[in-house]
């Protein structure tokens, strides 16, 4: 089939040869397939985190195989799926939500697998075992029907908090960079307050910001408000980190309010 | 020789330039050839870490060459080697230990050539001036006895201690993954004690634990004894670290009980 | 163009998506290019470090472009820029300097454009909407010029301190690495004392060190200094960290007499 890519997320850390097994056996099921890492520095076990950001990611890489794999069931009852995505694309993993915010940025749910499970695969290491062998045989041209079971219902994550306020809004904090960028769950396209404009007063967590489009809106370490490169409201310190100004995380509950 | 492979590990961390500097001299001498890289968070100078996170991994990579470099002597008497494995791959770097349980992964040391150095390498960068040119000739094919001259008598590791009690054993700490899973130095094939067939009791260090399959067969936050995906025994916290309640890192000793 | 290269360095971490989205942003205008990671590990907003580690990387890389994004000014008025270096490769980031020593490393500016935006750029990733797509089209063989206008007059960084002194110098800390070796901004081509050539005596900072070729040629826990791999005068201390032993970092000033 040509060319063709595979992302991969998981939360191995880099520390390992986990990631490099999993790129290893890829190399050798489809020995033209690249692949692209979108980070392997998911916190063990979080979930969560890992949706949003392959989800986020997702739209800017080629169409593909989507490898995700944060999986603390591993090897419980917890299944094993493909997803194959409106975009043509495929997502591999372990049905405990993490791929559902990436299917639904690719256009949503054509259709599912249940994996089947090789005999002799480990029940640590699924990634290598059965993750990495599907997303190879289908960057290969599988039909993933050939891979296993149809199934549909599957597991989600639960939605984040927002909450509208008389004068603004209370939401959680979607995911927090490496700059301290603290991300809402509010996409500016249906923010409950549309963002800058005529806002003559802003607060976050009661602290004075600024609406602007980018860091340098703001003076050096102050606070602003701006629509993110993944088109959801964010809060962000210029030269400093927004998370550690407020004092959140990825969950915390941010309360914005206009004027 | 159409596409070839070659993996890399080292102890260069991430932030430096240096493990790019040693992709770009592999790229310009074996453009075909792609590389995947293990890990290059392997402690500074840890040899032991850096042996037996390669030997876990090669097999799950596609036969190649196999490039590693954790090199604290870098530039002093130790010998730069290439070892032919039993696999028709080879291992490229210091004759330090570092390659010797991958190339026994791969089926025993067919032969080992001593590298000739190149008249301008620096003394304290081999990995891009002698460790990363051999490999990329080999990948292209080249005979390793054009790299140097032929040698046989290879440092080596000592052995992790493996002590049998009457009711269980001692084992060294042969590594401690990301998630603070502790494997021993007891291949689950050769134990002292066969794992989990017929256990009423299993105590680690003295602590109750369970054997099983995977992390979920304990309790949350209780132990359980696993074979891990390399074949190891290991022992795990069900979402949580084993490394940190045990209280142990890699070289440390662990005594498990059976009843 | 056949096959193309293009290098990346920014300082954006590996624990979110951003690097991948600029993979991906490539895999899709240049699927034919192969991407080597410099390091995304610069500190966030440090210019100077990026810049270094850059051009010190550069020799050992392919021809080809070379991605440059440390960019704490993203989204105001500094200008994004390509530059044509005197090797015929290409270096793509903004405006502040961090291109500059590159292009010296790579013999030297031929030409720079100031690089149109899309207009639906978003103002805090230009990443993945500005600098990547530029990147790609170079790669791919577009003419610079077909990017955007030319321009002259480029931001550059301040020249690192030099002081020479009666019986050695004082100079800045271009960069400490992840060994905690200390490399000075002292070309040993060009230093102010010729190092190890007939020195009975060295101090750095009044602690004694020998000259020497590598590590080892200090005692254990010793100091050491010599020309290191990318020709600098760096000190550093066999089998511990310089820099924790000197207490600097980059930017820090170290004196070094000799007798």
């Amino acid at each position: 089939m040509g060319r063709s890519w595979i992302s991969f997320i998981t939360d191995y850390g880099l520390e390992d040869g986990f990631v490099a097994a999993c790129h290893g056996v890829i190399a050798r099921l489809a020995p033209d397939a690249r692949v692209i890492d979108v980070t392997h520095l998911v916190p063990p076990g979080d979930v969560t985190r890992g949706a949003h950001v392959l989800a986020q990611t997702v739209p800017s890489l080629p169409r593909g195989v989507h490898l995700a794999v944060v999986d603390p069931g591993v090897g419980t009852a917890r299944r094993p799926i493909a997803i194959e995505a409106a975009d043509g694309g495929f997502l591999v993993g372990p049905d405990n939500g993490l791929l559902i915010p990436a299917a639904e940025a690719l256009g949503g749910i054509r259709r599912a697998v249940h994996l089947r499970s090789a005999p002799d695969a480990s029940r640590t290491f699924h990634g290598r075992d059965i993750f990495a062998p599907a997303a190879a045989r289908l960057a290969e041209g599988a039909d993933p029907a050939s891979l296993g079971s149809a199934t549909a219902d599957l597991v989600r994550l639960p939605p984040p908090l927002l909450l509208t306020l008389p004068d603004g809004f209370t939401a959680e904090v979607l995911t927090v960079d490496r700059f301290g960028n603290v991300q809402l769950a509010v996409a500016a396209s249906a923010a409950p307050v549309a963002v800058g404009v005529a806002w003559s007063d802003v607060t976050v967590d009661g602290r004075p910001a600024v609406a602007g489009g980018t860091f340098g809106d703001a003076a050096p370490g102050g606070l602003v408000v701006f629509t993110d490169s993944a088109g959801y409201l964010a809060v962000a310190v210029n030269g400093g980190s927004a998370a550690a100004l407020l004092g959140v995380s990825a969950g915390s509950h941010v309360t914005l309010r206009v004027r």
